[in-house]
């Protein structure tokens, strides 16, 4: 497996483009292939993803995806089902496509008529620039950014010859329960749309659910597989699991990282669970703390709240089994042993101080009872957090 | 029911006093009487819980509660077991009753040895200070806050004659996984500890649950009952249980309202569920969801924020059925109604600018779908939030 730099584009048949000249951006990607999708759980569910989750239902199959940012079309009505509709047929006319192979896709303000002709006055623009390059793939990611302050691609090669790539977008990831997340991604592997779907799902759990906490989805999320089948090649499906979790997990932690107001990537890994249900839990609950979000900001090692978090998380848990470590990936110190507090000396609290100025600090628990592991990612809640979801649509 | 001043010192035959001379703080209460418990769900459990959970089981009855701030002696293993019991029986001994009839509650930084020392040190000074009389409940209610920034308490006393009142102590509000919880509530009816325990989670599930998300309770949460029976009336149950709740829910407003930076209480009043159940989590999402709580702050009518805690609450719900209000108790603005937005004309605005400016925002959401109904307290995401938990033990 080796890393490609050109996202999406890096995937043989891919051709996309974007434009984002303000609050409102279009990103048009055309590819055809088998499909899978996978939608958000939350029972309110944005107009978009109606009309997607209808398309692929029929064939399995998907032409193009067009995205828009600054407006989610969410809870409006059965206007923001026809503006969804008007926003596929606008691209699968130019396409000259069956409106049943076109994605829809949108991320933004809640609540809020969509402006339709922004979107007619402008697909022109976005589809003129389609491309399979990187500048492509960067545009596309750029167009559906909102409060996202980089765009979110990667890309990798399998040693036998497929390349997986996609871009994506996050943010407000306190508790990430309405920032949008959007997935759109490619393979040139020759595979079937039950197989994708199947890949999609279990690489999806171990990746954009371990950001995104469960249920705590947005009214938009989607996460978009589509396989050319352009290289001819039926990878081992294995090989190809192990890519695609590589590839989703990556763009999870580009999300976290680029959580709202973040200063820093919180990874959670938690090793010893009775089962990869409750691994998940705890995991999860340390990413989501608020308490251990804002230590994280503070550079403290307050690690009471992590067994907290721990307690809480509905997982088995025995507090004398307990085992508690922070680690920049570099150096790594041993808080808590089989329950015990391990005694803090002049090294130790140096090296602890160094971890906790990381920018990335990891979180690893032991909990000795199994042999089940779950890693989770989050960011620090900071002030600027506060400052962007208080200010967000005044 | 008339609201008393004097908090729990309302309350015939109940004795109090405190001190809080810096980080450490001590409380005694002294009262006889029949007693029930409730404490954390969480399964790191701190000592002092331990300890009065297994008094409480001996005889259900309690003379007395000793209650430290600053070191919440959780995950401190044998010697934090050790410690609890030296506080229960440097109080036991100067009492002159069993040890198992003193309770035991701390709150602060988890992991650190209790200097049972300070406690051994000061506890004459808070005996010779106890007495029945609104100084005593408001010394006692200082000396168990940490980052409270008001002591709360509250007294009524029912037709029949009885009194019920209490102190609390909360914090942390923003998802109050481990800002502990400590209620002492007091009453001179005359009631089995059978019945106070039946009477205690009902009210509790409607009041401190209702602030404290399910689950995510901290691991030294604890609210003791204790009847005096000095009035030697025993009152009509339910006219008991409608002034506990009473009791309760004020109490919970105040540590909602107190809750760390917060500036402004948020009520979710939640109609028209299928099940308590489904309203309870519904009410629990929007007062949870920092997105809310961050819009709250800064007085904008995010209402799209409210919509989508509703929808991945888990409840039952459709959106073409729901409404939406907010509300100051005196303005409400209806914002959706069976799933449509109304229009948003001058005056509307105005009143809504209005209500958001208030200290107390109702926020109101109808399902439409039954006939339960719930309420959930919580307050708004800030920027002193951040400061404070992330300075909390640097």
């Amino acid at each position: 497996m080796k890393t490609k730099d050109s996202g999406l584009c890096a995937v043989k048949g891919v051709r996309a483009f974007g434009i984002k000249p303000g609050k409102m951006g279009l990103a048009i990607i055309v590819a055809e292939g088998n499909a899978a999708g996978v939608f958000t759980r939350n029972k309110v569910i944005a107009a978009p993803l109606i009309v997607t989750r209808e398309a692929l239902g029929k064939n399995g199959r998907l032409a193009a995806v067009i995205a828009n940012s600054g407006n989610a079309n969410a809870f409006t009505g059965e206007q923001g089902l026809a503006d969804a509709r008007e926003m596929v047929s606008i691209l699968s006319e130019r396409l000259g496509v069956d409106s049943d192979l076109v994605a829809v896709a949108s991320t933004g303000v809640i609540g809020r008529k969509l402006d339709i002709d922004w979107i007619r006055d402008n697909v022109d623009e976005v589809m003129s620039g389609l491309v399979a390059s990187p500048q492509g793939n960067s545009h596309a990611a750029r167009a559906i950014m909102t409060t996202d302050t980089f765009p979110k691609m990667t890309a990798i090669e399998l040693d036998c010859g497929v390349c997986i790539g996609g871009i994506a977008k996050g943010s407000g990831m306190i508790e990430p329960n309405m920032g949008t997340m959007l997935g759109f991604v490619y393979t040139d592997a020759a595979l079937s749309s039950d197989v994708l779907d199947g890949c999609l799902r279990e690489a999806v759990d171990r990746s954009f659910n371990m950001v995104v906490v469960d249920g705590d989805t947005s009214t938009n999320d989607m996460v978009l597989l589509t396989a050319t089948g352009a290289t001819g090649i039926s990878p081992d499906i294995n090989e190809f699991k192990e890519g695609l979790e590589h590839v989703l997990v990556d763009l999870a932690k580009q999300i976290a990282k680029d959580g709202e107001g973040a200063t820093r990537l919180i990874e959670a890994q938690v090793t010893g669970a009775i089962s990869e249900e409750d691994a998940r839990l705890v995991a999860k609950a340390i990413v989501r703390s608020p308490l251990v979000k804002s230590a994280i900001f503070g550079k403290d090692p307050n690690w009471g709240r992590v067994v907290a978090a721990a307690g809480y998380s509905g997982a088995e848990l025995e507090q004398d089994r307990l085992s508690l470590a922070f680690s920049n990936g570099v150096d790594t110190v041993y808080l808590v042993d089989g329950g015990k507090i391990l005694s803090e000396d002049k090294e130790h609290l140096q090296k602890l101080e160094a971890i906790m100025g990381s920018l990335e600090v990891i979180i690893m628990v032991g909990l000795a009872l199994g042999s089940a592991n779950a890693k989770a990612w989050g960011c620090d809640l900071t002030y600027d957090y506060v400052r962007i979801n208080s200010e967000y649509t005044t």
